[in-house]
């Protein structure tokens, strides 16, 4: 996490999520515990995964008392056998209980995604080292930059940031406009030194999309044999190759046989399920 | 949506959410749509569920383009057959486009917990109209509030907001304690006008629970056989039961038919999946 | 002020009062006083009275200059004697001067609320050692986590902190829903694990509350002798009661005579008058 | 309330007092009260005094919900007598419920200010109509802004607002400079067209400032003999004079007879007790 | 001004302005006029130029009092002629003199900027039709959404808005690597879908460029021949070229002539003089 | 840079600077220089000028990463010779290049202002000491402290902040109210404390306000020779004066000569042209 914005974003939203927890106090703990006691616990994984989300579990326990140390026992995008610690925490007990929660709901949630990347990407190490796996903009709001962070952890690529940063025209963009070279003739247009890839659904569009010129296409819910007619005509062309829609950790290496430079799946971060995680008082 | 805090957060995530996608523009959009376009679309259920987060959805088209119009067909809580349409959105098409991801982004994750919720729900109502299912704390960074909305809206029950507004004694509080009548003392001797839950693991804690006197007791991890005999225990005196710990689809029944008041699954905000809805430009 | 929301509270308060007084800058002290001036001055009692805000009195200086040290002579919730240091604070002369009047402004409304409570709490110990002085929701807009603290500091117990972490059922909820027993019938309905109390101008509203059960009952505006007679009733049925309404200096200990568990007391946050405090350049 | 920054101020303290009351809901009245019940209600009177803060009570329940309507009965600033209706408020129940203790806190504590501040007045307006009643900067962290302009209801003046707006030398910035000319003196270098006031405890210091030459000047805490000297000396000087040091209702008339121009209390906004009002739903 | 971020940006931007220059109130407006006052007032050009930021000056307006009304007489990119009205302002008269200078502030500054734009492009618009002025990064810091809009009414292209949207290797960025190849290559191995523009001062770069290839190349303080032979060179390879480093309207034409696509100016954002525009009371 | 209100404003826009430059990330600078790489550059004046915001320089090292050390090679204030370091910067590679641009932006606007000031002051100063050149409130929106903190460092006196803490009658207040005399009676009877400057524009006017009685008076747009009358009747009165409009550093030493106290010069804040400044990687 070496990412000046990342840093920014993980601090805010410890802060919004230790507010909403937190709110008023932890009456538990207060009541219980006293301000003088200090405690020491280890942070374990129940199943095996990818970990990502360290630094804002550290930074949780930092904002909930200074004197709380949290020491990983490994990095992010390192797996984790089952059963292994990831981390120690020790110092205050009341600032371990309160800050607990919420530290792993960061951890549990970015490596289950940096977890179910990693599958997606085992499946097709074999097939191709050059294929990468993508993630998309389904992302939970206001967690952007740390999902996109867990997908890299889980060996993934990022694709676009946001709406702001590459061109992408999509299906409802084309109905639109009235065509794919419209629409990237307008894009061109505007000179706004950007990269642009177009989605096309039948080799129509793909050779519409190649004879315009684009620096990639999105090739959306293809069969296999389309997908596969597809990537070599863009490939001719030089122009680089994304397939994406309804991919599995079944059908995954399929679609990578094909040759596509891309494969992007949004399950990665709208439907990966969180990893077994738990805070255990020594 | 009645209610004046989720209101306020829901404005609030959706600004963030905004930002962070739309960030210094939509540049694929602005190049290619002229500024006086207008379109039409339906936002569409690809597969049957419970919809949760109309509210949200709404706000983002209002935040983009206040001339956006989005218009319902169903309320949060509701199911929607597979290829129906959950509501309509008609305006500026430039605004319809740039906020058609974060839009979707919200329905698709409330849609998906108040879904999976209902599910839980649906398995144990032929058993008995009395056991509750609850959300828990595990939820994600920031979306609390509108989480625990949808899980309502999925026909669940509402476990505490936070750390702050009820008193629940977990394992690591009674280990630094040293038991749970001590730990019970504590918080009765705070007067804090909480009620207040305690976790047990074993008969020999429920009894001790009861003894010392609190208003429901958590069921961690007990097998069925203990839990009928928990839960035994409890209705004698009048103390409520929550059962957690490793719920499923394929056990909630088994354990709602134990009797207990309660069944608390952190899988319904940790780990559902997001409902597959799209929007189309008509 | 070991509580983490507080300390947020505070330094987020504090930046706002710095604001708010400081400006665009103190131009009297940037005229005067060299910015490599050093000063000590000693913070003094003028009457005597219960400290509170020591903490958000050290922030004031902190944010003002980081090399301000402030040192405390006693800790909140002590007493301090007409005439004796509270506190010393030393460093560049410029901040000292140009943080004063914040921090004192903490100090003083704190501690006259944390010194009003401490005699209304004065005047019931000798009665009853279980009767508790609550403090109210009337309290400063911004403030109520720093009045809040001070009436802890004073000897008082906090009743619930806002509208969402505890239920008291109040005349006007009655009036709309239409009976002590509705109300509460629909709140038990909701099963939102919150304490229930309800408040009660009659003895036969008394006798209702007791029979659909609550957790406490609020004993409104009641003269002595009805507020005996129902807390007869609810110590049967093992209700604590609260009495509230008028209370003053003169009736409290009359009050506390009737053996209600808590009197809350609105004029602890709403008419307590600033203690006399202020600091002396040496 | 005409003014820009007041009107900001309001909005954002309201926002700030109803997240701390609000939290993350009012449990109670969502519980009893159904989100379609329609009410109206009273703000009644329960002694007499001077009202302000009629724009903030309008603003809280603005806030909680566009569609309640509050009507004020009279201005800020106008005089209300024992029971007489303030406002009044109808619209949707549950919001009225939620917004009652907010509204009334921000107007019980204006009220309470301009009431003191009316008293204050009164005493002197028979001796002189030409002396003012000040305000200080020993306002509650947060609310300067609404306090000061509570004072001016009751028919106070405002004092400068912080340390930016006009300069005024203290005791202590004159034991740090080594005299009050040298003090004065670095201020007119520094040619930062501001109004100058230094505070004088003695004849000879007084003398000393009027020689230098002032806009204004404090007298702090003489007795009624010196002071009448020293309003004279600076008559002659055609400097502004201004009394401070345990003014109290009794004494103030005293020394409003010395001829003094301004008369400043800080009990104002730091002692003043909340005026008694209630809200009666019919 | 259609669209959302620059609109967010203004309103934000609106109220930081409006709040350093109101402070605690406009006092001479409110000491002067009266609040049910209405006035009429005129914008006008007292220079020729062409205009921006007419959105930015009603929201000024607006905020200050939604009673205003700002009609512009002409829209943002137009040319204004010496005397001429922009826009005319009226309602409440306090409202108006408040809102003045902030909202000429924005208009002069940001007209500035689209003058100095239009000089430029105006000089080259005869050589070729296909050579764009382009703005920088070189921008005030917190109005770099504005004042590159500003560039865009002035008829000059934006290249990347930050650090995060587009790729440009500048000649520290090769200091640090040791070679444009090793950088370009760098940039390359992160797939991450950014159009990439490198910096060469020489004839040298540029050849390591083409043959590594980018999509753009910046020309670096070379002189015309130069230049000349480095454009040359690039469109073989289809690469486009933008020229940069010390461009004033002097040479711009010649630069132009060269046939570079793109022509940078720093100064457009950093040295622009505000354009002369006042408001004048009828 | 000793300003309380100054630090937070200038480590506020620096967060706002950063995050509108970096955004989402700087690809180029993480794609190109390793995490671990260190680096040493200078900050070098390309031409000669006064230096103003090397305060603000460091905090963006500061806020991009805290092991940047950046060394000043003279202060705020101090003029730099064409060729000579201003400050050097050594650490972490990545982080001295993202910071980069950001920090120029705010040194070189800000010297910017400081040089042009110092241009004028230096032009006046073999004619009078006693006259001060002072900036105006035409300054940037958002940047008002940081630009009038750099008029100081150029030798400039600051003129009000803003609107809040001095009376500025202007023609369009007098205007409305009719006449000088009215508008300063206005203000007198609202003893507001603060000083009253008003507009004259003919000698007719300037006599007026000597009657009415105030503390400055500006001469707006007169020539030299009514100027001087204007003055001189003002000397008499012992009222100060301050001559605006059109000042140039052409016309400036002529307008001293005519023994103005203040000569204001809106120019300084809103077309200073930014000192050539770069940052070098050694």
């Amino acid at each position: 996490m070496k990412n000046l914005k990342l840093k920014f974003k993980t601090k805010n939203l410890v802060k919004i999520a230790l507010a909403e927890d937190v709110g008023s106090g932890d009456i538990t703990t207060r009541s219980i515990v006293d301000s003088s006691a200090v405690a020491r616990g280890v942070i374990l994984a129940k199943e095996a995964g990818v970990i990502a989300g360290l630094e804002a579990a550290k930074e949780v326990f930092k904002q909930v008392d200074k004197k709380i140390k949290f020491v990983p026992r490994l990095r992010d995008g390192e797996m984790v056998r089952k059963g292994k610690v990831i981390a120690t925490v020790s110092g205050p007990a009341r600032g371990i209980l309160t800050g607990e929660r919420v530290a792993l709901n960061f951890l549990q949630r970015l490596s289950g995604i940096a977890t179910l990347t990693n599958k997606f990407k085992s499946r097709i190490s074999h097939i191709s080292s050059r294929c990468s796996i993508l993630d998309t903009r389904k992302t939970t709001p206001g967690l952007r930059a740390l999902e996109k962070y867990a997908v890299k952890c889980g060996g993934g690529t990022n694709h676009r940031m946001g709406l702001y940063d590459a061109i992408l025209i999509k299906d409802n963009h084309i109905k639109i406009t009235g065509g794919i070279d419209k629409a990237v003739k307008a894009c061109k247009a505007k000179k706004a030194f950007k990269a642009i890839e177009v989605e096309a659904k039948t080799l129509g569009q793909v050779k519409k999309a190649i004879k315009v010129g684009v620096d990639r296409i999105l090739l959306d819910n293809m069969n296999l044999k389309t997908l596969r007619k597809a990537v070599k005509l863009c490939k001719k062309a030089r122009i680089k190759t994304e397939a994406s829609g309804g991919v599995n950790l079944k059908i995954v290496r399929a679609i990578a046989k094909t040759g596509v430079d891309f494969i992007s799946v949004g399950a990665l971060t709208h439907s990966a399920r969180a990893l077994d995680i738990s805070l255990k008082i020594l």
